[in-house]
This record gives C-alpha cells, structure tokens and sequence, in this order.
C-alpha cells in the first residue's frame, strides 16, 4: 500500500476512536445527570436526560455507516480488523449504556411523589460512582490501546457486583421495615440494577479492548461473586 | 455482475438468513425453558438453560464474521447493504432475548426456597406467552420480508406493556399483603421485567424488518403506554 493510502487510512481509523470516545464522554454525562436527578428529585433534569439520549442513537448509527464503508473500501485484516470491529461493539455497549441512564431517569419520574427519604437512594449514588469510575477507566484503556488496564477494569467489576448484592439486600429491607416504602423502593431495585448493568457493559468493553490489543480473549467466565445468584442478572 | 457471482451472493444471504432464523428458534426455546423452569421451580432446567446461552453467543459471532467477509468481498449496496446490516442487528437482538432468558433462570436459582405460591408467578408465565407470541411472528416476518407484517408486530408491543404495568402493581400488592412475599416478589418483578424487554427486541426486529424491506424508517417514536413511567424502562 502507498504511504500516503496508509496515512489515509489510519486516519480514519483515529477518526473512529475518536467519534467512540464522543460517546464515552455523553454516556458518562447522561449517566450523571440521570442519578443527579434521582438524588434530587428534579423532574426537568430527568426530562432532559431522557431527550439526550437519542443524540448517542444518532452517533451509533454514524459510526456503523463508517465502518461498514471501512470494511468495503479498505478490506482490513488483522489488527485493524480487530480495530474496526472493536469499534462498533464499544458504540454498541456505549449506547446502551445510554439506555440504562435513560431508564434511571424515567423512573425519577414514575416516583412521582418523590422519595420519603434521600436515605432510600444512597446506595444507588454510590454503586452509579463505582460503575462510572469503571466506565472512564476503561474508555481511558481504549484510547491508551492498554489491555493490562483493560483487564483490570474487568477485573474489577466483581466490586460493582458487591455492591449491588447488598444494595439489593438493603432496598429488601426497607420494603419489609415500612410497606409504605415498597413502591419507591421497587423502583430503586431497578435504578440499582440498571446501574449494575453499567458495570457489565464497562467489562464488556474491557473484553473487546484486549482483544483489539492482543487479539486473545481473556478466559470465558471471569470470577463472579454470585452465591446469591442476584448479582448477575 | 455475472449470473455465477449474483447466484453465489444470493446463496450467501439465504445462509444468512439461515443462521438468523436458527438463532431465533433457539431464543425462543431458552425463553421457554427459563420460564418453564421457573413455573416447576426445576432448578436442573434452570442449570441448563444458562448453559445453552453460550451457543447463541458463538451463532452471533459466526454471524458477524460472516458479515464482515460479505461487506469485504462483495461491497453491497441498496437493499443488498441492508440486508446484511439487518441481519447483523437481528443477530444481536436474539443474542440478548437469550441473555435476558439466561437472567430468568438465574432467578430461579435464586429464589432458592422457592415460591410459596405458583399463583406469584402466573403472571411471569402470561406476559411470556405474549412476548414469545411477538417473537414468532417478527421471525415470520423477517423470512417472508413482510414489512406490514413487522409494522403490526412493533405496533402491538403496547399490549405487553401494558400488562406488565399491571404485572409490576400485582407483583407490589402482594409485596404490601405480606412482607414474607417481598423477597420472592422481588425477584419475580426482575422476571417480568426481562420478559416484558423480549417485546421490546421483538420490536427492534421489526423495525429493522420494515427498514430492510423498505428503506425507510418507521416514524422514530411508537405510542407507548406510559403513563406510570414504568413501562418502557
């Protein structure tokens, strides 16, 4: 290939790297905005989460139309095979963690007469702060192209699933103390495991990133903390 | 393009298609599996069905593979194009129904005392019964390229929305009745909820169907029934 094909080409695939981390950096932000408007129970900011997320529909679709024009126009092999196929399962991940912030927000609005108590949704702040510290390192290890620190992230998500286990156990508790607390508390259930979900797709991300890296996988099943068989649903 | 190469690329898609339609049946049967599972609390069929899901990972990967050398080689255009970005998005809709089946069994292994009453759960077992119903025939639709057949599938989604709204207050009422049912509750209001997100893949097909068999887009937001908020989420 002429060096300036080369050229060309590689910088399409920055482009692309470029565009995916776009999206890390909106998904964080809805993500953010979602459980901000949870803990404080502002209508408006949920509303305007929920509209946000199509604009990462919108890049998903453009960063799939390029890739497929990559695939026909260049015929890729090897790395930067791994490089574009990568790319689109990343968006992928990275939209539907859109998704799940945007189901954090609508379910602001069906508490609709609000939390008793800020209490309540404590846990869910803080398993949000571990599963987008997950996030961010992990969109740190893709641009870095660092798959030690991609296997790390994945490692580490065996804590967010901690924390959910006994966010779930806690949330259970508050419904049995008080039945007026079932119905915000079921919906807590779900905001907690829409951000547990999180978690799973910062590991899937990490998966793809070693293997765009290396083209290994790492081993299928990675050690989960599952003896009560919640954490991982 | 000689009338070899078009035969050859027609045989191609047909394979794929193939591929996609065994992917469907085997959603389908882990979907009923995971809920027969639950219904006799068979927590042996609950082993197994979470095992089965690894092959409708390995049939999406065989997919996408296929897809990428398809785009390599042949440079579809036009409906071409959008069939094999169809199928690719389909495949990944069937990988997660089974994911979402995969959970239903593990919640059977999690309400490990099991259910004190068959009657909890009676509801799980209807809202599959329609989701299951919306698969089949967005499957149908998919094979026989019927865009207006896809349009009715996305249409009718509403129906399983609205019966899990009133899955999701049954599941809270008898949470309220007797806080020895919150537990398994629980974990049932998750089971409804996986299921009543197989309706939603099911109109992710369907709106791919449409778009694959028209070239155009049914109109962005469907009328959804939410007016708790909880429906969609």
């Amino acid at each position: 290939m002429a060096e300036h094909t080369v050229k060309a080409y590689d910088d399409e695939l920055t482009a692309l790297a470029g565009r995916i981390a776009e999206m890390g950096g909106l998904a964080e932000s809805t993500v953010n905005d979602a459980v901000a408007a949870l803990m404080t129970q502002d209508l408006e900011l949920a509303r305007r989460t929920i509209e946000q997320d199509g604009r990462l529909d919108e890049l998903l679709q453009e960063i799939e139309m390029r890739i497929i024009e990559l695939i026909a126009r260049r015929q890729p092999m090897g790395k930067d095979l791994r490089e574009v196929v990568s790319a689109g399962r990343i968006a992928n991940d990275l939209e539907r963690v859109g998704d799940l912030a945007k189901n954090v927000a609508k379910r602001v609005i069906a508490i609709d007469s609000g939390l008793t108590s800020k209490k309540l949704a404590i846990g869910v702040e803080h398993i949000t702060e571990l599963a987008l510290n997950q996030m961010k390192r992990v969109l740190d290890a893709y641009t870095r192209q660092d798959a030690k620190a991609a296997a790390e992230v994945r490692e580490n998500d065996a804590e967010v699933d901690a924390i959910y286990t006994s966010l779930f156990r806690e949330l259970l508790t508050y419904m049995m103390e008080d039945p007026r607390n079932i119905t915000q508390c079921a919906h807590l259930l779900f905001c907690a495991k829409n951000i547990e979900r999180i978690g799973d797709h910062a590991t899937n991300i990490a998966e793809n990133v070693y293997y765009m890296v290396t083209g290994e996988r790492l081993e299928e099943e990675r050690p989960k903390v599952d003896e009560t068989g919640v954490v991982s649903n």
